[in-house]
């Protein structure tokens, strides 16, 4: 099947790109004795998360109680790095069949009193994690002592289980070769982590890391049993302006039509903010909302929900309306999200496709109440 | 149904201020003798399109193909205020059933040879307006001897008709108390255009305008016959703060909960990037991606994929973990497009819901190929 068979904006994927960054990212953790738990938000597949299990990965991670329903069709061991609140979550994520492992990653006595509630109610265990704060400021406990009361408050809390500690190192935006003092900080605030909790007599089974512009330096964190990546398996423009994987290992283009060439100096296509996500780049230099993937230097520089203005100024080339390009996005767990399947490329036909099984909120049984 | 059986995050939408949206539009449209086409990217949903129509809309306006199929099942009378390129999305619009006129909103002699051929294809009659650019150098032809040229292609190239002309003054962002300036350019503008086709023998029938920081000043621009709002059914934070609508003229709030504390000075909400969109306020004063629609000094300041952080420095209000919290969008269209089903609610409780009918891209049928 050709390009054009497909109604644009659509995105694709290069399968035999996506089948590198899986074995890459399993020889890695592999290599290191870490466990691989990928985190399902970038994919949200069946398809892609059962590529993952079968490359060794010891799990696989979710952000929400929905996605661990999906995601129990490829594994028997789910971590939801979130916490789970109200009964409405709480239902979902006991809704998981029985002979699933669920752990739950959390940083709050009312998270935790919740969810023991449920436990109880559902009688099945549940591990649990607490997330520390190492530095993003966005959740976790920032005090250890605290940190380790919540550890106590789980273990008071049968048939919760405290499993050890997490955290996600997500203020370290630097590109790959900057990252030496930031990473140093990060492995002294680890190591403090894990001998203050080994001290209060808990010591951490697990210890659960890694970030997208980390991922590859996980091996350095002593300490660390577990990684949760996620964007490796597709990788994004930002990925690779930090230097965390090559531009050729962006597995994913967004497939867009030329529709207006009318306005002088730019060319219009069809993939806007309901396509691309407006996401900025972060922690590396570069203008816009993606690039194209064959002309890196042609940005999407503005947007609206249905167009993306494609900045022609250095560039001397001029599409023409009606041609066909490929943006590799910014960030491209939200254009994930905007979908509904995938389609998978190799070269310039379309080989295969594959639902994004876990997109939206799983509401469709409510609808008409 | 109370709020608690919802899982969050989840886009609810107050009824009664809808149809009260909904009656206030129409009546202006009918006041002022304007054919109102509501532009359905806006809702997507066969509920609210038909509510349109029920209160004497003229017809709908979509900005895709996919939109035009599902919306086919409220009205006779389409537009899509786009252009359709490539055979993928022409064979689409064309499948859209054969009593509904057609009209397609372009601005390139490709789109017009493009949708020529699919037409004669199909031996079907299509409507065409052509855009001009009124300010905003988005899409648009720029010149109006460009714009009638091609009018005149259009007229060569039957089963097309020409049918008249169209712009969006999305440049107009300024609060509604400041847009005067800016209202006489485009009036003189639109004047202009009107005369100048008249000129050319090409008096266009239908002048097509509008958009939502001016909509209820499109009576203002002499020779408009018909208005494109969107937004107005819903409204949202940017709608409000450019003073196009009332604080409680929006109808569409995103239930959230709040799922940490743990970092001082913040209250962290399920609802982020994935749930809100990352669209800043344009053209109106006010931070972040979203206000709580009871405490609108309490912004959604930053964001992850699945985590908003509501900034708690311009009030004294502490939440708990496991609140609900109701964020009043600053662009309620890309919350749609993010969502599968929107609940409707009367004050405290969930009286009903609908699906989101034309979210995604409609590729449903193409997966496993």
């Amino acid at each position: 099947m050709t390009f054009d068979t497909l109604e644009t904006p659509v995105p694709l994927v290069d399968i035999d790109v996506m089948a590198h960054n899986l074995d890459r990212m399993a020889a890695y953790a592999a290599s290191h004795g870490l466990a691989l738990r990928p985190h399902t938000k970038t994919h949200k597949s069946v398809h892609v998360g059962r590529e993952q299990i079968r490359r060794g990965a010891a799990g696989l991670t979710c952000a929400t109680p929905h996605e661990a329903t999906v995601m129990q069709q490829v594994t028997d061991d789910l971590l939801v790095a979130y916490p789970v609140l109200g009964h409405a979550k709480l239902d979902r994520l006991f809704s998981v069949r029985d002979d699933v492992a669920l752990r739950v990653q959390l940083d709050s006595a009312a998270a935790i009193d919740q969810l023991a509630a449920a436990a109880v109610r559902h009688d099945r265990a549940v591990a649990v994690t607490i997330e520390f704060d190492a530095g993003m400021h966005r959740v976790g406990v920032p005090s250890l002592d605290d940190a380790i009361a919540l550890a106590r408050h789980v273990h008071a809390n049968p048939p919760l289980e405290f499993s050890g500690i997490a955290f996600y190192p997500g203020h370290i935006r630097e590109p790959v070769t900057s990252q030496d003092a930031a990473l140093e900080r990060l492995r002294h605030k680890v190591a403090e982590a894990i001998e203050a909790f080994t001290t209060a007599g808990l010591p951490p089974a697990v210890v659960s890391g890694g970030s997208t512009p980390t991922m590859w330096r996980s091996h350095e964190l002593t300490g660390v049993t577990e990684i949760r990546p996620g964007t490796y398996v597709y990788n994004d423009r930002t990925t690779a302006e930090i230097g965390a994987c090559a531009w050729s290992d962006c597995a994913v283009t967004v497939l867009a039509t030329v529709v207006s060439t009318a306005v002088p100096g730019q060319a219009v296509i069809d993939a806007g903010a309901k396509a691309l996500g407006r996401e900025p780049m972060r922690g590396a230099d570069g203008e816009g909302f993606g690039a194209l993937v064959d002309r890196p230097e042609v940005v999407v520089s503005r947007m609206s929900e249905e167009h993306g203005i494609l900045d022609l100024s250095k560039t001397d080339w001029r599409p023409s309306v009606g041609d066909l390009v490929r943006v590799v996005p910014n960030h491209v767990c939200i254009v994930t999200h905007l979908n509904d399947v995938m389609f998978g490329v190799r070269g310039d036909a379309v080989v295969t496709s594959w639902p994004v099984d876990a997109r939206g909120r799983g509401y469709g049984s409510l609808i008409g109440v």
